[in-house]
């Protein structure tokens, strides 16, 4: 999969992952650890009435399960020749993520770009997603990535 | 601290964090196992020459500091009467952080936004860096909170 061949607003469901207060608490002890990602009494008393995971862990999760499907991918024969990220754009925390919910991530092409600066890659922006099970949008964010372009 | 206290332009220092080769991995394998993450030998022949950190691994070491920041400065009797966020801009990694890299963090107030939608909150957006030894920049983004608005 050169950048060429690469499909504007295919959507690639990248699964569902379920937020156990046992791994929220863990992953916000080391990298978040405000009273309301960590202490259920605490958070409690907190804005949002209880322990909610760490925005960064709603977004990891996204990364985790895009790298499970490019492998998926790759098992089946169809290798993408990109990894490599600028960064990303408008990340947004739509609500809050709490012990139990499950969300179901998507990734839909929206941008391919040419580049002067590198004219050996493309790059791809994407929308990215987590729902909840009722559809409703709980993270998103732009992605990016450069991905090879075929050779001339 | 409202909202109203805060002075825009003031430049806080997070501090430092040196990564590890070993952090880098373990952090990869759970959130972004991909091969120039997370093996030494793989990513040898990789685009990077070798084992660089996830980008989300470089941000949520700001993350880290910021709260560490925030409770020192608490401990010194100033109190953020803030902490959530709707998300976040234009996160960008400049350059890849290798092994043994020192980062240096920052974050320097830039936009006070009153807001119609929560008349008791505030939003603030700040520009964090994390910058190398030389002070060029690795990782960059814009961050948003909301802080509580000073009771009439």
């Amino acid at each position: 999969m050169y950048w060429e061949d690469i499909e504007l607003g295919l959507r690639s469901d990248l699964g569902s992952y379920t937020f156990t207060e046992d791994e929220m608490i863990r992953f916000s002890r080391m990298w978040d650890p405000q009273p309301f990602h960590i202490d259920p009494e605490a958070a409690k008393s907190s804005f949002y009435g209880g322990i909610i995971a760490s925005g960064w862990h709603v977004a990891a999760v996204w990364m985790k399960l895009m790298i499970a499907h490019g492998r998926k991918r790759a098992a089946e024969g169809i290798v993408s020749r990109g990894g490599v990220s600028p960064g990303f754009r408008e990340m947004r925390w739509h609500q809050p993520t709490r012990p139990g919910m499950t969300l179901h991530y998507d990734s839909t092409t929206h941008e391919k770009v040419e580049l002067k600066s590198r004219p050996e890659m493309g790059l791809i922006r994407s929308f990215n997603r987590g729902l909840d099970d009722a559809g409703k949008p709980v993270m998103s964010f732009i992605g990016q990535g450069f991905v090879q372009r075929r050779p001339k």
